[in-house]
């Protein structure tokens, strides 16, 4: 199973052979390439498993993804519906569990081509909003799948503002319901995944009314289409939302309610309840409602998010090698792509964000995990951190990953266009992320007022702060350098020297908001006209900021692998790579103070330059360590073999542009060719 | 004609009010729109002709666009031959020539929905590269679509460097043809757009080979398809390329030649000829064959890459108006999204660069017009720097209408993600442009090599080079202030200074360049490692460079409106914006040297904030003065009226996905819900 042939696509008779300019590339290996596979996967047993799922689910001819790109919207639905279905009686069959390794992978494996997957997001909500008796009614339905589920939030006129949702939800006493209701067109819920077309129950996220008075946003399992025949229930209009940008697959709904009645025990009710006589009782933080968005983004990062740019810089780089243009000097063979630093330039940052957002996401997870328990148990005191942390690290991840994907499509050039490229696809569906689970300008935002916070909290009282602050903004505390003491390139490769410079900006931009929001609320304006005259100021305070967690946490992961020198020596130089990129992309923050002076700018760019040397030898194994099979990539440039022009050739040919004729002829391009003639 | 009333969407009913929201924000007027437009169009006769051959192809319902969105890509070229089909029957009775005004309006109106565009760029090579006698035969055959023609350059295996491409063309002494054939698979023309299904006859570029010695590309006209049944000729195999990231409506093509004779006489030789007796003869430069990629380029900014950007900022604007999220004051109603300061941070910048490009590529094409005489008779002085700056500047538009449109989709939030929105068309379609007609980072490296060429002649001879360097680098020479003069945010409002601050970084960056290159090269690299090893710091100063020329054309432009005091107050404001977001989103580079100090980029900082205040009044009106029609736009969200929720509603309501019912219940939903509950 530890070998690479299983990765090459089997149907294809000239991958037999591997490409002699990828091949080249895989000759010495400065690192074992298996190993950081492994650590990957957090373990060896994890990549045998996963292989093995992989096996299992290619060797399904059901499975089958090739004809994707030819597709319409409604094709690829009942693609992956069928997909899907097959997968649950694999499950089944295998007796695979939801929330086991074996589903992950075949997830991970089937990514973009299977639906369902609001009913996950219906079934962690439900876990964190329901009661006891709810979860122990609810989950095994979901679990059996004797309903599929929906999570409905978002409306046609709201997204981001919850308090701003309109749908209702009115309790009546007299029959001890409540009537659900969309009063205008704008409420309608617009956008919920599985809803168009697939789902029986939908989780509504609707402001509930008792007793004439508004509680506020609280959640309501909705049944919303028969069991029997799938139509939909009285007083419900469901549908399709249209095309979109990508995920044809998913079928994302619209649905308006026109006075649904549902029982009393169908609003979610572990941090609040109305009793039989419309009594409302609140039993936590209205806080609480956000956890199931919280639990949703952490995993989305690993999950969804970076698959996608991990994906595109493993397609983008192994055409790099076998791409030649021109030469670099005038006898030479045309050169391969990736020796010309320009080329370097775009692919080697989005690698190195590769890791730096992996141990990212998996640091986030057990801190994520860590703080959950403590919150389920009624002890809130890590929330604002988590929130923020989650906040910023989802924006971050998926501004960063739909820019690199991007650069990675670029840097393919015209074939990077074609969707059998693969690249077109993993960039409009990286792209949503930048705006689904919370619009990323409006989560830096909420940074940045975390940030205000504890930056007051910290000035306020110093040393008492120091210890209480939470850890992700301790720094706020720790004396600061005036100037940057590197002199030489070599000195700039030190982590601990480069995140202090990243929080030394951090700090100052943070400082900076704070000012300028005090000195606006001085000179007479309000506390929210400041705010919003501010908020410019503030994002890039929150950027620095979350610049600063991922530099930390990447050092934080090396240190953990000091004892396997030859991996530890690959990935610092890409976190030395990402940390020195970051400096020279937003050089004028380090230059403003005087923190760096132009001269050591230019020793950061030397010290970047010759990264991008060091990571070139290593820039295949480096992707190929990511271990997605040929038909998990499905790209035409993108295979382990390197036989990028004879596949997008033979793939072409199975495009209907090719095989359904063209009608266009007889009825115009004809007539246009005789007409003229005619005339003459 | 005048009326905005033409813009509104005839065919939905709700579309009789305007929505208050967006009416408002065209009470007072601080401009006049009209007048805008009439500038935009070159004079106000030209918005008169413009708005007539509009009404003629909107009252056409063959014309009708708004199904687009629910197309195959079989159905979208299908689509595109019908529409082109029924403009030319339009314009033969109209009596509408190419290259006239009319059809450039109509062309501009339909962007997107037309075929046959290549047919244009074979006309203008044939009459760039052909003698007199060859532009008399084949010309009227285009004119008169007797023949439909494409240009095939790229290949499989080649696209940006010329002299790489594989196909070859023997000339055979005995008959008096060439021989066109591919010798590789990787020699398959690929991407040539009309190509796939189209077209009858290709200009091919191929590498010429007379009695057995290479000569360099050149082109050939090689009939491919049967003008009595369109199948391919003998030796011709020919399709498409299959699904893109857009350009749906085009079938880009393959061609594989297999020995295919051609006449002698089918070589375009106005530059270089085959005597029968196969006697090679070049009758000018090289440099020639460039001249019509050049050509198309400019045309390309104008009329295919800008209005994309344009349209993406109406409708993001206009549903940023209509769009009400959260409070900006606890007991306010909810804002309009525009109203928040980090909307105008995202909105306004790529609002800007709409004015900033137009006047750019109005004033490269009146250069371009100015030098082409001069080149056709043989004067080929002007040569380098057009080619510089039509490189440089068809990468820096480019590269911001694709990041600006991206910017505008993602500011609508979740319905920027909606096909119907009309922006992800706009995003996937502006994208290309970064590649196609010379990928940019190898343009950008051109108008390098030109700085680093003219910067060491301004050393030479300075007082030579004052008069001699083109008009474009004449900056170089100028003296050079070492520090910002600038005090006060009202300071940077002054082109003269903002214009000189962006040519004393771009001198900088140019000096650095040649620095790094002449230090690697004496410590004994060769020209062309040090070249490679250097390409990062040269692909700065051209954008450096490319900034200042932008900046300074926008500078200008606003000089030849001084007497209309309203416009030109609007329009420098933007300019304003434009410059000083540069200044701010590199602010590094103003750092670096002292020539700005961290407050005066606090300063430049505020003036930007105060402008996006100043801006955000005439924003609508801004967005209104391009006057593109709703048919136009076909954008849900963009509209006239404002209405983008019902809108929204209604276009679903017509997606196949609602349409052609749901097989996938029967055969996979019900038997999973079924099969589960029958295990109970």
């Amino acid at each position: 199973m530890g070998s690479p042939v299983h990765r090459v696509s089997m149907v294809d008779t000239w991958s037999r052979q591997v490409h002699p300019d990828i091949d080249s590339e895989r000759y010495v290996q400065s690192f074992d390439v298996e190993r950081l596979t492994n650590i990957l996967d957090g373990g060896a047993q994890n990549t045998v498993l996963r292989r093995k799922v992989e096996m299992i689910i290619h060797s399904n001819p059901e499975f089958n993804r090739v004809d994707n790109y030819f597709m319409t919207q409604n094709e690829r639905y009942q693609a992956a519906v069928k997909k899907t279905f097959h997968l649950q009686m694999i499950a089944q069959r295998l007796g695979w569990l939801e929330g086991g390794r074996e589903l992950d992978y075949a997830y991970r494996t089937l990514s973009g081509d299977l639906t369902l997957n609001l009913h996950r997001v219906f079934q962690k909500a439900l876990r964190s909003l329901g009661s006891d008796e709810q979860i122990a009614k609810w989950d095994p339905l979901c679990q059996k799948l004797q309903i599929i589920t929906t999570y409905a939030q978002t409306e046609l006129g709201h997204g981001t503002y919850l308090q701003g949702l309109e749908t209702e939800a009115t309790y009546d006493a007299t029959t001890q319901e409540f009537v659900i209701h969309s009063p205008t067109m704008t409420a309608t819920k617009w956008w919920p995944g599985d809803l168009g077309r697939t789902a029986t129950h939908a989780l509504v996220q609707a402001q509930l009314i008792c007793s004439g008075a508004p509680q506020g946003m609280h959640a309501f399992i909705v049944p919303i289409r028969s069991l029997e025949d799938h139509t939909p229930l009285p007083g419900i209009t469901v549908g399709d939302i249209g095309p979109k940008m990508d995920f044809d697959q998913t079928d994302n709904g619209f649905l308006q309610l026109d006075h649904v009645r549902i029982p009393r025990e169908n609003m979610l009710n572990r941090f609040a309840q109305v009793l039989p006589d419309g009594t409302y009782t609140r039993l936590g933080t209205v806080q609480n409602n956000y956890l199931g968005m919280v639990v949703v983004r952490v995993e989305l990062l690993l999950g969804e998010v970076l698959p996608l740019l991990q994906k595109a810089c493993v397609i983008a780089m192994r055409y790099s090698v076998i791409r030649r243009q021109s030469r670099l000097r005038p006898r030479d063979p045309e050169a391969k792509v990736l020796d010309y630093q320009t080329q370097q330039q775009k692919l080697f940052p989005p690698l190195a964000r590769c890791y730096a957002f992996h141990f990212l996401a998996v640091s986030l997870l057990e801190f994520f995990q860590h703080s959950y328990t403590a919150i389920l148990d009624g002890d809130l005191s890590s929330l604002p951190e988590l929130h923020a942390l989650t906040s910023g690290m989802k924006a971050m991840v998926s501004e960063f990953c739909t820019q690199g994907a991007e650069t990675c499509r670029r840097a393919c050039g015209g074939h990077g266009y074609s969707k059998l490229s693969g690249l077109p696809s993993l960039v409009t569906k990286v792209a949503a992320s930048c705006t689904y689970e919370g619009e990323n300008t409006v989560l830096y935002l909420q940074v940045a007022r975390f940030l205000v916070k504890s930056y007051l909290q910290a000035q306020v009282s110093p040393s008492l702060s120091q210890r209480s602050l939470p850890q992700s903004v301790a720094y706020l505390t720790v004396p600061d350098l005036a100037r940057c003491p590197a002199q030489q390139a070599a000195d700039f490769l030190f982590p601990e020297l480069y995140t202090t410079a990243w929080a030394h900006v951090a700090v100052r931009l943070i400082k900076d908001s704070v000012h300028h929001l005090q000195t606006l609320t001085q000179s007479g304006a309000d506390q929210y006209e400041a705010w919003n005259q501010t908020t410019v100021i503030h994002l890039r305070a929150a950027k620095a900021h979350c610049h600063y967690v991922i530099v930390k946490t990447f050092k934080e992961a090396l240190k953990q692998l000091e004892n396997e020198p030859a991996i530890h020596q690959v990935l610092k130089r890409l976190c030395d790579l990402h940390a020195l990129h970051g400096i020279l992309t937003n050089s004028g923050d380090f230059l403003y103070d005087g923190f760096l002076s132009g001269a050591q700018v230019d020793t950061v760019r030397t010290a970047y330059l010759d990264l991008l040397r060091l990571i070139r030898k290593d820039a295949i194994l480096l992707t190929d360590a990511f271990d997605f099979t040929d038909q998990c990539l499905n790209s035409a440039l993108g295979c382990y073999d390197g036989n990028v022009y004879e596949r997008l050739f033979q793939w072409a040919q199975k495009s209907p542009t090719n095989t359904q004729g063209n009608p266009a002829y007889e009825k115009y391009i004809k007539p246009l060719l005789q007409n003229q003639r005619s005339k003459l």
